[in-house]
């Protein structure tokens, strides 16, 4: 059985913060009928694609933070991306900023991303586990990132799902950095990873690293690929954003860990690969057969600490 | 304090069947003369250094498979390179195969990398933990790879010492694939990863990754150096051993992921890089700050089990 999803990544450029969703939305609906005419069977959005990358701001207000959630999925702005979907037959990864009210009515944010099949109901939801930045606004950065202050970590840790005739899981952003994504996320049968970001170029932490964010970007995606034998997906919100510079470089990347199709702007841009899920099985069954030749009697330092504890 | 190590990484070139240990110590020892001369503090020799790669073939006769075995370390043969490392002051890493007998009488066969220091006072010894390949011969490969067959898996798992100013970690060859490697160590503390493999160039049961051989060579490195903030050496045998064509790339990589300095060639080469252990602080306390981070409470899965478990 043919198992080629053709997979369309939907690069987004900035996105202002006086920018209606509705404009968002049309600019993602552009995007689809571009890959309707791609045949693409999966668009995979950015991180928090319909709103600017708010966690840059230090803010009080609630309202003012809750403003940039969304409390119903699809809700008044997004129906029309779900009616585009629908009607082309595609599914789509969407990444947004998800306000979630429990039954005692005590309020959660997640950075969340949401996977909906070609007849756009929902597979499944992922909610962020690796929120970087900080809790407390610190002044001296040109700019913040309060990810930890805004967002609760998701507490469902990182799922698959069996969707378009394979398994699907999804991380978000800083989580692509993080080994341990990949290998749950293998370890529960994924076999192509969505992933959606917003990188900014300068990090005001470690400005050290500024010249190498693209580098660093594609290495851990290209690592986690070949390592896990598994296509991985990934989706920037890209450009100007407010005066801070993000970085492009969505990519489609093999099992083998090469990038076979990459966006060469920094806006709006759609990124076409076939996808053969069969591929998988070349490092699966091989280098990388887990059941060979995984030790985990030897891993267990990963799962019973967080930090790291140097010899005397 | 300084915390720069100059760090040797010293490729050697193929070893055939027939060349005498008294040969390839005398060519390690050419290396650490060269060493010396560079000022290095540290020399770093592949895995299996002081004979040809012998699991590429299928052997029956334990005495015959012993002979490839070291039952004291130094021995005859390697006391030539102990005592010219004491004499130039340098301290090595060197893989060998590691005959043990145990109180009983028993024989345990490790694939072995042993730490000395400046004094060639031993620091550590690691065993090799990922063996690779498999345990019965395959007739239809054209060589084998036969390392499950003739050595137990190391029983210590990933340990670290402190030396040579820092914190040091060892890894052989296949363990540089699995980030679990350089995530234990890390977690131990590791500035540092010494690691030597050989690896061929064709995989018989994976032909298609072939042309990929170097690239996963260095993503794999790069990738563990990056993701975990620390200095990774990694040293090839290299070149075309008994008929088997095998990688060099030999490289020392930043902890920025950056391979800072690289072989040219296959054969016998150092190449030498001064290794900054306080630069690892600039990604430890920022992007990959462990303790404020990392999510154990979601990784539980890579220790629970070895293989992959897709959802229904």
């Amino acid at each position: 059985m043919d198992r080629v999803v053709r997979i369309g990544a939907a690069q987004l450029g900035p996105v202002a913060r006086r920018d209606d969703r509705h404009e968002v939305v049309q600019r993602m609906v552009s995007l689809l009928d571009h890959a309707a005419e791609d045949g693409c069977d999966l668009v995979v959005f950015p991180e928090l694609a319909l709103t600017t990358f708010f966690p840059r701001w230090a803010m009080d207000d609630q309202e003012e933070i809750d403003s940039f959630f969304e409390a119903e999925m699809p809700g008044p702005a997004t129906q029309a991306l779900f009616t585009a979907a629908k009607r082309h037959g595609i599914g789509f990864c969407l990444g947004f900023a998800e306000l979630v009210t429990d039954s005692g009515g005590a309020h959660r944010h997640y950075n969340t991303a949401l996977l909906v099949d070609a007849e756009t109901n929902e597979v499944g939801r992922y909610r962020k586990v690796h929120l970087p930045g900080h809790d407390e606004p610190e002044p001296w950065r040109p700019f913040q990132h309060l990810e930890k202050r805004y967002f609760d970590v998701g507490p469902d840790g990182f799922q698959t799902w069996r969707a378009f005739g394979g398994v699907v899981g999804m991380a978000i952003c800083n989580d692509r950095r993080w080994p341990e994504t990949y290998r749950v996320l293998a370890l529960r049968g994924a076999e192509v990873v969505l992933i959606g970001y917003n990188t900014p170029v300068h990090n005001p932490p470690a400005p050290e690293h500024d010249a190498l964010s693209d580098f660093h970007n594609h290495l851990v995606m290209q690592a986690g690929a070949y390592q896990n034998g598994m296509w991985v997906v990934g989706v920037a919100k890209a450009g100007d954003e407010e005066g801070v510079p993000m970085i492009g470089g969505t990519a489609i990347i093999a099992p083998s860990g090469e990038i076979v199709s990459q966006a060469s702007t920094l806006g709006d841009e759609l990124v076409v690969s076939d996808c053969d899920l069969d591929a998988c099985a070349s490092y699966r069954t091989t280098t990388f057969d887990f059941e060979r030749h995984r030790r985990p009697e030897h891993y267990e330092i990963i799962t019973t600490q967080r930090g790291s504890t140097p010899p005397d």
